[in-house]
């Protein structure tokens, strides 16, 4: 029997598996909660962009679980050992960079920057750098539409240059000290294979095709002459950025002998590169062309593949098409919702309403299931934490119209719920606008597997079948998968991704059918949300209310 | 020492004065729950629109009230004698029409018709009759623009024809058993003057005004025919209408022996002619050209007069214009909103957000007065119960915009509060465009004076004092003004509604001054909340938004 690890870095904490590469069922567990802040995440009362993480858990994390899953797999299989880990894959959230110095250390692990948020990891939900991306768009708009083309039309608050950029201008301190930036991801991969020599770590294509311009069109990455137009002093910076890209089925290194003394594994094993959380999801899940994945969470992602070999037009609003970044061989599409579970988690955390005893997401659930689709009279928008796709613009807010006054929780929850869907909605009619056609829909994440309310509501409002992915651990059985590939297919493992989807992925028997009558008010009810969407979330909308949005949050900027 | 008696017939309960006509003083006050349905109020859980109310209730209120105050006065005042009452005044709730059979008894009054809803008064925000309100705007629109013009534009599904003939369509029985419609106000003269010849009962002409398009440019009534067109059937009414129409200088008639004896009071005291609730809240507050009076409740209602001698326009969107349906010798200008002080009950007792113990106005109040204009980055428009004025139209509903992931309950309640009063503050900028000045503003209800907050907003949204009325009654008040005028001079009353409202109204020594810094945010988030107001409230706006919520609420009908 031979086994991989997959290494999940999320955003509130780490969880690894060891998964069986035959038939891809996990022999062991184990989870570790990010010990800073709040549930692992600095926050700033003062300025609630700010989301950052402290690299010290991401270390602690990956000993304590790996320790643990080789511990339990013992225990579970008394004719388990060690030797028989043949690969190692991590994904983590991003983009989520780190400031690192000349050996390679995050900067917050050193003692003069330990407490200082700047010098921690800029967690993806990270929108303090909304100004720098704006400012980012606007030079690409001008000097090099074709990088826009590519990442949805909107360089994003949360994604590397943005907040480099925001670093240089807040805390030229930490800007300074930092020999170059890395992705959390990308840090993982070198801290397990080395990472001495930080202009040597390898660089994800995920990361640096979905979130750094990253694209073999123009030759790899963006011109230094960008870069330095937005500062001339990251000039450095734009040096220490490799022109070398790695899709998953690359080996990144073999694990070191310190760690293999740190987790109980040989020295020796090989890892795979990395990728977000998102995209070794859809590699778990099975994505293949024409079977697009939604990883629903506090926010979404959807992902769909196309095969390179056919020319794939730029898609408006979709965040990122990079060749390679999911499956080899393969353009991967990223598109996303910036907050689902979230918006949920929001109404019963903040609003409470009926109390915390009985506004749960159980109750409200229950509640929500016993109303048709528009029998509450309410319809919303889901940008409580901006809109990713198809609009990609963070500056915009939460909506919701109908309320009576006899207007009552679960109404509300629900609307939220559909509110969410229908952000799903726009995002695969955008796909299919530009002929990549969706055949099958294959869900993963907790509240998939939780709440039939919301997948049936996928179901009836897209008028599609919603399957859900057999691991609950998707993410982390993508990273076991391309372990399993870089071990290659003699030690046990597989000669290409495809092979080894084929034998480590699975749906589940239960699976979710559209009603039609369910689906018929929801059309109704999806016209009267895109009417909404375009006139809030296109600024230069006929409607005038373009900018509503925004002057709202001018103002609150003002007071 | 001479007394008047006011009777304030509110939408929960029934209220009742002794005051002092030299003072305004009050001697003895009492209060009547309503006891039918839920607060007083008979709802249908399968339609939100419904809202009735037992006449029985009305005559028990009648009786338990008048009893407490003579009883209290005399203990409070061993001086006090009933034969001291020189006269009595009383309004009600409207447009709240009551079927009533030949002897002018209300059919929920006989045994046949007890429990039907339809025999009951129809409550004034019962909007069942919203179809039939858009049939006979659309109607008047094409044969009586002059009809429309003096209420606003539309004619309401709170009023008294939209009332009548929605019965006519959804039950026959009723309708035919009907002899005539009543308003509640005119029918408690009635029955406290006698009130077996229906034909005969009196009608004030602030509800005849106001709810029923009786106006001297054509005549009084509208035209017959303009009713028989709405429905041949409605030809016995019709006959039944009064062509006369009177204001509260009038004197209804006289204390009947029958409720003498009931009420413990001598026969034969002069009752004056009644008016709507708000209407006479305007004079116990002292309404004068120039004073625009706002009662804030669970609706709100903006009173303003115009002296009759000068030449007024029709003013788009706002309610009424009447001739002496507050003053006599002005005429009564009547504007609202539909609901105020129940949006945040709704938000209170519906949301509860965390929780009814959390939940309470108290705290929220508490918690948002700490907050500053424009910080929680929030807006909504106040339409939970449709919006009265300047756009009167029922089928509005609520809109909330700019919520985050951390938006917190006492945000939503400071912008509910801030959304009533920009509502307040488009009427007053409607009446200003058309020549009517609004130099003070005096304020009643309970929540005026329990609420600092929502005063201090009020100042600081419209950039104006704003003043509260002495008396916390002022609509029993304004009964008991009435009263002492009808009473005459040589009783011991007054020669005009002006000298006694000298002589009985005052405001209190605290006051709110608007905040200059405030007042600058507040102009911006006006112009933000105007934008929202006109997208969707008008039908034909360029934004296309104008249907949405009433698209809204077709699909919630067809489900």
């Amino acid at each position: 029997m031979k086994y991989s690890i997959g290494l999940d870095y999320g955003t509130n904490s780490v969880r690894c598996l060891i998964v069986d590469v035959e038939t891809g069922q996990e022999l062991a567990t184990s989870v570790f909660e990010f010990e800073t802040g709040q549930a692992g995440i600095v926050l700033d009362p003062a300025d609630h962009n700010l989301a950052r993480q402290h690299p010290a858990d991401y270390l602690k994390g990956l000993e304590v679980t790996v320790k643990a899953v080789v511990n339990q797999a013992q225990n579970n299989s008394p004719n388990f050992s060690p030797d028989d880990i043949i690969g190692i894959g991590v994904d983590a959230t991003g983009s989520t960079p780190i400031p690192v110095d000349k050996t390679g250390t995050p900067l917050a692990l050193l003692d003069e920057f330990k407490d200082n948020p700047n010098a921690m990891a800029w967690l993806w939900k990270d929108h303090t750098s909304f100004a720098e991306a704006d400012e980012i768009t606007q030079l690409a708009a001008r000097e090099h539409p074709e990088y826009l083309a590519k990442c949805g039309g909107t360089y994003s608050s949360e994604w590397l240059f943005s907040k480099i950029l925001h670093c240089l201008r807040v805390d030229p301190k930490v800007f300074d000290a930092a020999f170059t930036w890395v992705e959390h991801c990308d840090w993982m991969t070198a801290v397990l294979t080395g990472t001495d020599q930080p202009h040597q770590i390898k660089r994800c294509r995920c990361a640096a095709g979905h979130k750094a311009m990253f694209n073999s069109n123009w030759g790899g990455n963006p011109a230094r002459d960008f870069l330095t137009k937005l500062d001339p002093k990251l000039e450095p910076f734009y040096k220490t950025l490799s022109r070398d890209t790695f899709p998953i089925d690359t080996k990144a290194g073999e694990l070191t002998q310190t760690w293999s003394d740190k987790l109980g594994l040989p020295a020796g094993i090989p890892v795979a590169m990395s990728a977000f959380d998102a995209h070794l999801g859809a590699v778990g899940s099975g994505i293949a062309p024409g079977k697009m994945v939604q990883i629903i969470g506090t926010s979404s992602c959807h992902m769909v593949v196309f095969p390179n070999d056919t020319d794939l037009p730029d898609i408006l609003g979709i965040c990122g098409i990079v060749d390679g970044s999911i499956l080899p061989g393969h353009f991967g599409i990223e598109s996303g919702q910036s907050a689902t579970g979230d918006i949920f988690n929001w109404f019963v955390n903040y609003i409470q309403p009926g109390g915390p005893q009985a506004g749960t997401h159980e109750s409200l659930t229950e509640k929500a299931a016993q109303l048709k689709p528009g029998q509450s009279g309410l319809l919303g928008l889901d940008w409580n934490n901006g809109n990713r796709s198809i609009l990609a613009d963070q500056r915009l807010t939460g909506l919701l119209i109908g309320q009576t006054l006899h207007t009552r929780p679960e109404e509300i929850y629900r609307a939220l719920i559909e509110a969410t869907v229908f952000g799903t909605l726009t995002i695969i009619k955008r796909l299919e606008e530009y002929g990549i056609s969706v055949h099958e829909i294959i869900n993963c994440g907790g509240i998939t597997e939780k709440n039939a309310l919301l997948m049936q509501i996928y179901a009836d409002v897209t008028g599609r079948e919603m399957k859900i992915s057999r691991s609950s651990q998707t993410c982390a059985l993508g990273g076991a998968i391309a372990g399993a590939v870089v071990a290659s297919k003699n030690a046990g493992g597989y000669d290409t991704v495809n092979n080894a989807q084929q034998a480590m992925c699975a749906v589940r028997d239960i699976s979710y059918q559209p009603i039609a009558e369910n689906h018929k008010i929801y059309q109704q009810l999806y016209g009267l949300y895109k009417q909404l969407h375009d006139s809030f979330g296109l600024a230069d909308h006929q409607s005038s209310l373009g900018n509503v949005m925004k002057q709202l949050l001018d103002i609150k900027a003002a007071v």
